[in-house]
């Protein structure tokens, strides 16, 4: 609460710092250039306004610049492609993940996941899948199945614990062919779990695959909400609609005495859908079992799917679905 | 613990995997190069070994690789590097490196602190600072200061709630100008708070400054443990001493009936500390107040230094400091 309340003044507080940052633009263009794109301008180059206006002029860059992004293809034999993100890890995004897929496919849907964090692959482990891809007579790596849901991740490829010390532009490439040499089949829904925050694999996806939504995931703690902001603002900048914040962690009964603590905070994460004028998609609490079934393999809504946890994951399927275009087909 | 004991399965498992990975490679060889490294090849190829043994070919190909790396130059004034990473996000890591300053700083050193997660900058936040840097008179940066710690972030940068959509090679510009155009005066410490997982911004720091120490933190979730593996890994391959595992969260004790709960699991991240043959640094509790006064830009170790909670971080400091060569000059 408070954090955000800070985080309002700070943005009042942006016309000095933006003066203060021009004065170093303007002693420090190279610095400048990286950090914030080309040097400040207060108003259009003369040389290229003469002759026409300053409108046509941003209306002509924006054209040129649209060229050169990379056009969006359809994944064959998928209807819809939902991702779940969040600006910063460790906030229950891939348990999400796979919950949410869980809670589709229990409503009879066709569904696929799809890990794209190749730093840090949790799928594997949660959705208890072990093994090596084989591959189709038209060389497509055929997707590991469990409870019903076909799943691939970079896990499948590598030893479960080798790290992969890679370079954005190998990153890059490996995605490719995680969405596009894989035999999908027919799906209504693929779920792509996101790697945390807002760089190389999330533009490189919102930039080829059609996404009908993304959700984002975040507890309540400010330092959380501040990266969930940024997941948001991200998504808006690349055209990708978002349907809402699931709110995770937010609370936590005590076993013993059922005494609740916010250990990460409240209704943070409400707050800031309110101030982004987004929707709350779920509110999850910090339950040991949502954690030990999600470390055993067994996630929960097809382990306890009688539980309030295992409900407030089926609540959050329906309000997704809710707020996705109808499938056709 | 079980996910442990299915991680060493998993690993007796591997030569039916590596067969079947082979035979994937075999029909595939695109995919086995952008995934694997090079196709597997069981010998040398002939061409190659013809006229030179094996080994000399091996030690050829390791000198021409070396040419091409990156060489360390030290940070002018810094003594000494420790960098504080976790495989996975959201397990206090930032909390971790800014508790660790402190605790350094109340030691008499003289400490600086480098916030290189330049997608989900948290520093500025729990540091309680806020604007940008000014410029010396040889256009270096000069870092905004706090509880007698000199600080850089890429927040200081940018408007706090605006995402950095960049690509890697993007972000490698923008580290390098925050390692190297600074004005750090003397440090007896740098602090660097890594971004989560294994990726460019790791390699470049591993690969251009010189450290003295990476410190990992993890809870003791069999998943965070996972990709603390991955990190320990990473830091092994780039020659980076690992000073030791933090075992961060792994207790939460109720506020009305103390009655304790081990939410993320209990001693996971000792189990991997033997297995690894890593020390365990540290043992952080899930505390309320870690989170709430991290939250509010007045560090644990300052604003509570009685704590048990404080104490906690400063003998991880003295555990760090130990494992560290000593401090010349």
């Amino acid at each position: 609460m408070l954090g955000l309340a800070r985080a309002n003044s700070a943005q009042k507080m942006c016309s000095s710092a933006r003066a203060r940052l021009h004065r170093v633009c303007e002693r420090w263009p190279a610095v400048c250039h990286i950090l914030q794109g080309p040097p400040l301008a207060t108003s259009a180059p003369k040389v290229w306004s003469s002759g026409s206006s300053v409108e046509s002029i941003q209306d002509r860059q924006k054209r040129l610049m649209a060229r050169g992004l990379p056009k969006q293809k359809v994944i064959p034999g998928v209807k819809q492609v939902i991702v779940v993100a969040s600006g910063k890890g460790g906030v229950g995004k891939s348990t999400t993940a796979v919950n949410l897929a869980l809670g589709l496919a229990a409503d009879n849907l066709v569904v696929g996941l799809l890990d794209a964090d190749v730093y840090g692959p949790s799928i594997p482990r949660m959705m208890n899948l072990r093994g090596n891809p084989e591959l189709t007579d038209s060389n497509l790596m055929r997707p590991l199945v469990n409870f019903g849901i076909v799943c691939m991740s970079m896990g499948f490829l590598v030893e479960e614990a080798a790290p992969i010390v890679w370079r954005g532009l190998m990153v890059m490439s490996a995605i490719e062919k995680l969405v596009r040499q894989v035999d999908w089949g027919h799906l209504d829904y693929l779920v792509i779990d996101l790697p945390p925050g807002t760089g190389d694999v999330q533009l490189s996806i919102s930039q080829n695959v059609p996404i009908s939504g993304a959700v984002i995931v975040s507890t309540p703690q400010d330092i959380a909400l501040l990266d969930a902001q940024r997941a948001a603002e991200m998504f808006r900048k690349v055209n990708v609609p978002v349907l809402g914040i699931v709110q995770n962690m937010s609370v936590f009964q005590c076993p013993k005495c059922k005494y609740e603590t916010h250990i990460f905070g409240a209704d943070g994460a409400k707050v800031l859908a309110t101030q982004l004028g987004l929707d709350v998609l779920g509110d999850i609490p910090l339950h040991l079992n949502i954690r030990e079934t999600s470390d055993k393999g067994q996630p929960i809504v097809v382990s306890h799917p009688d539980s309030p946890e295992a409900k407030a994951y089926l609540k959050l399927t329906a309000e997704v679905v809710k707020r996705l275009p109808a499938l056709h087909g």
